[in-house]
């Protein structure tokens, strides 16, 4: 079976990771997976929230599309007085892997928040939040040991996420748009260096799945993980 | 191992299914799983939302914790002016898991609407939601078809969830909040009554887990699911 | 005249009172008056207000209606980002009332705040409010002098309310929906154990009313709500 | 007992109505009792709300308070995203009583909008609201009729509100701000020009009341009420 | 050129200031100029908001109109859960107007509030409130150093501020509704008593406009504020 | 006076256009003034509000910051449920200024909307979106020709800005975040091809101005406006 963009069934769309794509924030990158772009700035504060033990840090994420980084313009959350519920799920989702990665003891009193804003969207943003989170969420922290305001990188582990599908009936890897919107069966993965799951996400949007299928996604997302884990150790290179 | 209440690791809490628990609803039942008490009532109206096709229906559901449904009181959504991003996520689960259950075409010009409102809560809400859910849904489609409103039932198989997860290192299925709040992971899966999955999702909480881990948490569930569903069909007898 | 469900002018509906439907509040009750059905939850917690004098406490109270809690489904509170008026209304009456039953002093430094969460409204859904509302604040203060939080107990009165109404030209006691609907007058009364007024609200809403009706109505209340105190003390036994 | 300015138990203070306050609104008043000063507008649209059966009007009321009104600033209901719950039930009050004096059908299909927006606030502003309201809603129907948008008058009977209470052991007439802080029980009546009452809410803030005090206080209602139509009648002259 | 009311091409409007028109407020002046009528109180409270030095000062406005101050009936901000964009530019406007004339260090830790409720609206609201603004927050000043709360008064010039526009060809002052509806080009100036800029706001509304117009605009503004501040310095006294 | 960063007094800073920086929206700009990042996105949609008369089209614009684009990060506006009152002037600003580039009736049936979101500031964001958020409107109307929605390009004439302001006691010509933060008088023009003003707002933070500096800063502003048209010629080529 061909794929919409020529793709191979197991094949990764095209990602291309810039960092320091703004200059404020302590980390920033803008990745791009396929014809997905989304700008992710990692900002650190002082002080953590009440709900976590004393000395401790916490990460947490925000997750937005601009306007138009769709076929058709949405109005912003503003104008409706009310965060989209796909992004509250979305953030919560990416606050919860990227605070896999860290060790909240060696972060101290800091709260990093990674801001995900989408500028385009061709499916697979969640994903792509996380990957390129990570990235500024280590970047960040490289950061705060370099300025002195931690002595210990609090980075434990790299941490990716992506999508697998079964489109017609055929299990393909890192759906776009278009392949995303005729999906049957719908996975997500996120993953650390490892190859262990951090969290798992999957929907039948047209049909049920078998406990088969479900792995075999599995499978394709872990292969796939694998290459965006070397691809963000060779763009933070050894000192992670 | 053994369970904070003496349960086998692979055992159901004690399911308790009312129907008609409330009287205006097209559907209504209070199901108890253990401690858990969630009230599940579906609302039949007519039309059905713009991006639906013409001429089919919509399922959706609503799902609310009750202040004092916890140990300590929460506030109410309305006094933050916030849905609970919790609430928001778990209801966009609910709804597009029993929407998995009808034909759309069948359900005719028709919304119906489950709202699971969570009087207690001690684990296990957001699955013992879709099970009440699907007999309150099955519930008012009966009443659609005896009232003449639509001609055939739109159900077209049972769906119901529950939820396993590692303790200590122990997997076990349905857990209560005490388990729940020391799992290293936690998945909750949805699937039909033959066994296939309609929804997945697993969160390593403390832990990353590997993917035989999954597997078994998943086999877990399955066996808790066939239960349920055993449940579900008693309770609605051969109507379905 | 006969009333729709074959009741005296002057008879209450059938009252039934579960405590403890809940587990956690400090105090729960369900109370049915008729097809009515309210869920009261009294939550402690420490601290007060700040417009209370230091050392003393308060007693709030929150009302709402679980969205098919009545014939037609309506939204949530939240979907509109408003406090429904009459919800607003409600629960100040019921918090104003609860607070006539409590020696603030007596009760230190704690606020209790009563929720009243109507599962399902045949008419007088605020006054069963009230009167289960008292119990559960009875029940929480219990609990409150059980555990040595406070020495004393802060509840000084019984504390009950009902309805009453002019339909066609017949004043009777305890409206349902059905009569509520069709009632020219409508008057609520809330008492305490001596038969003094602690709060009446009147309302002519098909036309206005004579002072001598007014009275009527009060004295038709009266004799309800002795009825009632009756059965709070019953459930509370000797030791309010 | 002498009264903080020295009026007799059962006397009002001055009122003054100035009618004409502001020029756009259909009809409009400012009504001054004693210091308390309230800006009423009464505003004419076409239409009807839905709930209302077709061809048939509407009155509907609006209540405010200026930032400051009282001796200390409040915050306006905007910064706080909610509209004020006293604010609510006090506007929900107004609705209903100006509805009382107001043949529906004869309105026909308009919308009149009463806007009772308090400039200055000592004691009294939902009373004076309701009787400086039925003034400028009784201009705006005359305007109607003398435009041609309606044949007929439709007020049918003048409506006036005013309050009283127990302050130390004293019944006494229309409370001002530093009476109404230290009043036992306070009352508002709600009465129409032949002595019947069309809304009565009474309230033991210090402490519960007997029977025959809330009939005391409802005849010093009644009495300034009397005197309140009077004024009414004389500003609207003959052609009410 | 002959303008709808007959006023000279750089004639202001009849200007009126009540001083004292609510008691509460520490400044207070009903302002109208020509039909517009806008009430300025001006609010004393210790502290001021965080981003202030230690020590200083702040003084902001709120600016808002009743729901019938103008031709037509509009919602109010609350009903819509959100301010109006308009008068969240208008009320920053006014702020920074009136900050202009405060030293903040004399004003020492204390926050002026100035609101602005437009009562009325015939173009030239947010110009009136500066007008009137101005006075009321001088009063409180005054207020502060009588009532011994701050030793040096710390106004140190008078603020004024009045529209002009090109109508026309015509250049003119002080526009009313009617001319403001039909202007080409609309400007606002705010200047202090030695004839400086404090603001300026100038907008082509259906044409663009030369730097020689905007020069003439300017021009004919100084003149109308030299007339206003001679008016707040009357009002005022020696005593500034 | 040496700049900060050795530009002259009537220096741009450079600016760098990226048009179709994403790829679904009908025109597209990503512009860069010095460190000042505004992605300027065009959104076609037909219909066009009610308060347009009909057959014309309709311009508005909305404008955001990224929560890091700033050396701090901030709360989105959805958490604070409150549109920024900065963000709600400028955009109200950017909407005026486009619209006066702009033919309504050529433009026909359709509402374009010009989402302008800050990646990064460092100064001058409202002028850089009304200058990339014009190449952002032609792009879209040049599109809407391309296919064949309109048959006439309804581009009237160029439109940019830019900020002027006196730092110390020299004026000069587009501040960056660190001279704004420093200057005395602050001053935005927006102007079109001939020079003509279309809007002119000018500010005294520190001090107010003469009439004569109010100058001086517009004709800095003309002479940089004057090059920002150039460049927007340039890249629209002919066929504007």
């Amino acid at each position: 079976m061909n794929r919409i963009d020529g793709r191979k069934l197991d094949q990764l769309r095209p990602v291309k990771i810039t960092t320091g794509f703004v200059d404020y924030a302590e980390g920033s990158v803008l990745i791009e997976c396929g014809h997905t772009k989304v700008l992710c700035c990692a900002s650190v504060e002082q002080g953590a929230p009440r709900h976590v033990p004393e000395g401790t840090g916490w990460v947490t994420a925000e997750y937005s599309m601009l306007p138009r980084a769709n076929r058709e313009r949405s109005r912003r959350d503003i104008s409706k007085l009310k965060l989209s519920p796909r992004s509250a799920e979305i953030q919560r989702l990416i606050g919860r892997s990227l605070r896999a990665a860290v060790d909240m003891e060696a972060l101290g009193d800091y709260t990093i928040t990674i801001d995900c804003d989408v500028l385009q969207g061709d499916g697979g943003t969640r994903t792509a939040s996380v990957t390129g989170g990570f990235i500024a969420l280590a970047l960040a922290c490289r950061k705060m040991v370099a300025e002195g305001w931690i002595t210990e990188n609090p980075i434990r582990r790299c941490v990716a996420a992506v999508s697998a599908g079964i489109v017609g009936d055929a299990p393909m890897l890192d759906l776009c748009y278009e392949e995303d919107s005729h999906a049957m069966v719908d996975l997500n993965c996120i993953m650390d260096e490892e190859g262990r799951l951090i969290e798992i996400q999957g929907t039948g949007e047209g049909r049920s799945f078998t406990i088969e299928e479900q792995q075999e996604l599995v499978s394709l997302c872990a292969g796939g993980i694998r290459q965006l884990i070397a691809k963000q150790k060779e763009i933070l290179g050894g000192c992670l």
